[in-house]
């Protein structure tokens, strides 16, 4: 029985839009797939450089449209993979079509535009690309904690360290607040909470401090803040472009009563993990190679012990997409996930507008 | 020519008492001194076990009544290892008898008490025991900070984590606020602002965050903070005693325009540093083993790639200050850097318990 | 222009036949080829199977007789990915067809099946995939050898070690004496002897113990020999299927005049550099993260600070292929490279059986 | 009841000179030792030198007789730090005078010297100063072993890197045949043999390559082994002062059925222990922080989490000598385990120079 064809549209060519494009390549060589991908088109702004891309990684067709593009009736899935400021038209035109929807992260630059993005694609299948989420390693940090393998939480601890602040000329959409709607608060600090609501559950409040180094620059390039958990422990994070000698330093570490774990992107397959249950005298962070069958989605690529890089995360987010989407399901993180992120950066946006401790809305 | 006699008194024969008297029974040994040592009285509660620890570590004479001892005529100098309440009465008096005073971490319960304390031993040399200071690793980041080698700071990142929050009896004066003044804030919180000072200079307001996990304790077991220093950068800070899985973790790691230095207290002989001058294809953290004639203190002790431990940070601190007293000066940090230090604790209690940031006041 | 057709056959469908079609898949998305790939066949003994991987991969037909598929006029190139004892047959009879001849390593098991290989190959471009060279943090410790960056060389050090000999099944070929040839000397030892003499010249003499720990095996569990290489500095190598706690751990340390070296498959991303001419107080190894533009290789792929994971090794391997056979070149490591590693394998198997050092075969 | 006074002569006032002194003053303050220690007379050939150290070290008398000293009648024990080359004379004349013998290692330049001491010294509590056996993370090593957390061992896998080799003066005794005896054979691999026997039992077997770098020096610069083992394991070691980038890398990694241990002494107070029966997916090395009062000698020393040196290991060494002697025993290494270790340097020297592998003598 031939699968059901999925006709995809990606909105952007970016670093992003190579990320995807090739993961739509690669899912259906590493994981069995309820459909058949079809790359129909590529939306860009860059006419000669789209055939390029369209060449390279085989969509059959290019726009320079997007509004057209994510109503075309031969169009089941619209990918976003555009600057921050249009990922919400985009989303409320492709949710209004009704297409399936996937969208980089942060969902939006702001959570009344999340929540009414996550509002218009309640009917049909979404995901924000935290492709973090589906590192081996840090899928399996969510299971052991889902285990209980570290029992009540006490301590949550986050950074994300790039330095390429001081040294990356202006053009940059990502330093323009237009485009981006936010600095490494939207860029670095989402994937934090991503992750940390994941792991640790929601945020009820946090007391933030924002600051730029740059001058002139009209977005954040340092973004600190401490939080309370739901369940009663207590976080910092810290996300910045200027952290002098960490290139893409995105790590946690979590201290509950019955154990840690610690992870670090410069180190992807790679977890700590202590067992506080292990007698005294042996008891210490293990590093575990997480590449085995037993791991999550390690085991659908090469074999235990050998590596896997970035790409790697996006192939397995899609294909979780996709299996949920056969089911006319959301995996996570869908559009509300997103949005709850979004609420978290926006009470840190609060907080450091007024200098003290903000609520994190309820959504 | 002999050398002149320095008569000590030590008060307090806990952990402290026993690292002190360590010290001077071997500073002599690795150093050129300035004094000959006499180890005159050792002065706690406990009459049966002083008598044990006077005969171990050679104090020729004991004594249950520290008023009376710190205005002995024949002390020259007052070593306060006593819990934090008794800090400042100690320290006043044996000020005001005109001896020279060492005193523990943290100087003082109250800013008010430090200030107190930093101005009735002006005229005496006097320093405060925040021992880390002499990890060669840290001397020796002080030197690449104060060379210029990390250039302008951006960021300044600490914690002190410990784990025996949860498991330790409530008998330990470290968990009474009427003898230890506060918890993590005080014990480990102290030795990351005095290291953070010492390295990149005063923090001009905080925003902090004290957290008890345990019921019925009365004081913090987390101490969180951001804050921002006068040099322009900004930091975290986080202390706690529910850090499972780590313990002793001192560690901080700093982000400057020309470079980044890590240190971790459980890896005390060795520091990270990155030079971001080098050229970019071979620009990587290197791990130094501080244990070279070119690096403080280790010199003194035994060879290149031989390891020192916990106990050499106070025998070289005391080097330090009698090198200083013999000249009539206080080494760092004194009472007055000590009194500093209280300053931002005081303003992070303050900041904590007002949910806004709040300025450290200027001494 | 559009650009020449090479029209691939690939022998084998086992782990390295889906490495080298992912290979084929992938390479045109990062790299600028100077050829089409066509993956015209793919050849295996299950047909079953076979099917199953042709769909897959995209391969346009399917054959189970090597024989008839390595001398078909519409093939360019045969890509040899079979169990060991097959190399040699198959590479001769597609070297007679004038085919272009990739072959995973080992080349052959035994030295005279290598050389007549790589006598056979000279004619037509031709490549050993020993797929290490093309870590970027391997290739890079290459040019910082060539560079002089680690002077005069004293000391080579290289370990191979996996855990899964005591509990694999000895249904694997690779426990097979007649498919395999040997042990670890040709699984693993293979690897660390390319990479030594890529890195530091000629082997010209060995001594070697070789062991095996399973009862009734008839291959090598372990491998471990000493050598000096032309370069006059001596070397020590262990390769081993029983290191219980290594997954993949193949790793070398280089210590020269001016500097070391130091890389572990493990971590990959990641080389380890000491710059022997820094000052004394500064020097220690660095860790450098090798996924910048200035690196080989990674820039074809992701950013920097985004990892590459074990596949990209081959894509790149066969990029510089395809670029040398364009010239009519063979890139190394070519069969004479290949037959050079066999005839260290060949003295280590000597001097195992005489327990004593055995001059390695010039060729 | 006052405790046996023991009278201690000490020949050395080098490096190890002072090891020693350090160690009979801080003993008795953190063991309970059956004996007052009296530091009787220091002797060494720089009578000026001399006074100073005894000075600094509180040794009663100096003398640069040897001889006169060795048999004094008023000396229990006769520890000697002197050059190789006077191990055997003063220990044959200290036994012969009754006394109790400590030497420093290795414990002679032969296996037929080493013999001779073993024999003389039968009658009196003896010890070769292998001072790594007592670093806790060694000892708590040992303890693995020996309860079988590893189960049989298949590798065994020692290295002892320091890279002075090239710039060391050659004034420096251990750069002399004549009073040395051997290069790093008997300086450094005495090490890794002594610990590689107690750890891993008899060695029956070596395999080894001595090789000298520098131009004119006549011993050893660096010394490689393949062993086997009565157990059945196989070992590589490997011992150098050319390893640029090594400072004193003192390290061993085992692999038995059950689990893995590693351990350097650049990190001294730390163990990886893998635990081989862990499920596989929470499998991985720990960092072990062997610091605790569960641990070996920790916690006479300080607290968990405070790091000790390498003093320490002097101390700990001294405590259990003397905790034997006084039953009248010898604890382990006594002369007949130096005597085991040399007769492995012994089978090193000889199949170095005969290219074969040789049978380690029994005694």
């Amino acid at each position: 029985m031939p699968k059901k064809l999925l006709r995809v549209a990606l909105i952007g060519q970016g670093f992003m839009g190579r990320a995807h494009s090739n993961a739509y390549r690669q899912a259906p060589r590493f994981f069995d797939l309820p459909f058949e991908i079809e790359c129909r088109v590529i939306c860009g702004r860059d006419a000669g450089r789209l055939r390029w891309t369209a060449e390279t990684w085989g969509w059959k067709e290019i726009s320079t449209d997007w509004e057209e593009v994510a109503s075309r009736p031969d169009i089941d899935l619209v990918d976003i993979a555009t600057p921050n400021s249009l990922h919400c038209p985009i989303a409320l035109a492709a949710a209004k079509a009704g297409k399936m929807v996937l969208c980089e992260k942060p969902l939006a630059t702001s959570l009344d535009d999340a929540m009414r993005m996550a509002s218009a694609a309640a009917r049909t299948p979404n995901m924000v690309w935290f492709n973090y989420r589906r590192v081996p390693a840090v899928a399996f940090a969510r299971q052991l904690v889902e285990s209980g393998r570290l029992g009540q939480i006490y301590h949550y601890r986050a950074t994300y360290l790039q330095e390429w602040g001081p040294t990356r000329p202006p053009g940059n959409w990502k330093l323009q607040r237009a485009e981006a709607g936010s600095g490494v608060l939207g860029d670095l600090a989402s994937h934090l909470v991503d992750t940390a609501l994941w792991l640790n559950g929601p945020i009820t409040s946090v007391s933030a401090l924002l600051h730029t180094f740059a001058p002139g620059r009209d977005v954040d390039d340092a973004a600190l803040f401490q939080a309370r958990f739901a369940n009663g422990s207590i976080g910092t994070f810290e996300a910045t472009r200027y952290a002098t000698g960490r290139r893409n330093c995105n790590a946690f570490e979590i201290h509950g009563e019955r154990g840690m774990l610690r992870f670090d992107l410069e180190y992807m397959n790679h977890l700590e993990f202590l067992d506080a249950t292990d007698p005294r005298e042996v008891r210490g962070p293990r590093r575990l190679l997480v590449t085995d069958f037993e791991h999550p989605y390690a085991g659908h690529f090469w074999k235990p012990g050998h590596l896997l890089g970035y790409e790697h995360t996006f192939i397995a987010a899609l294909a979780d997409f996709l299996e949920a989407a056969a089911r006319g399901e959301s995996p996570q993180p869908d559009f509300h996930d997103g949005a709850r992120t979004q609420a978290v950066l926006d009470a840190a946006e609060r907080s450091a507008a007024s200098g003290t401790w903000q609520e994190v809305k309820a959504i």
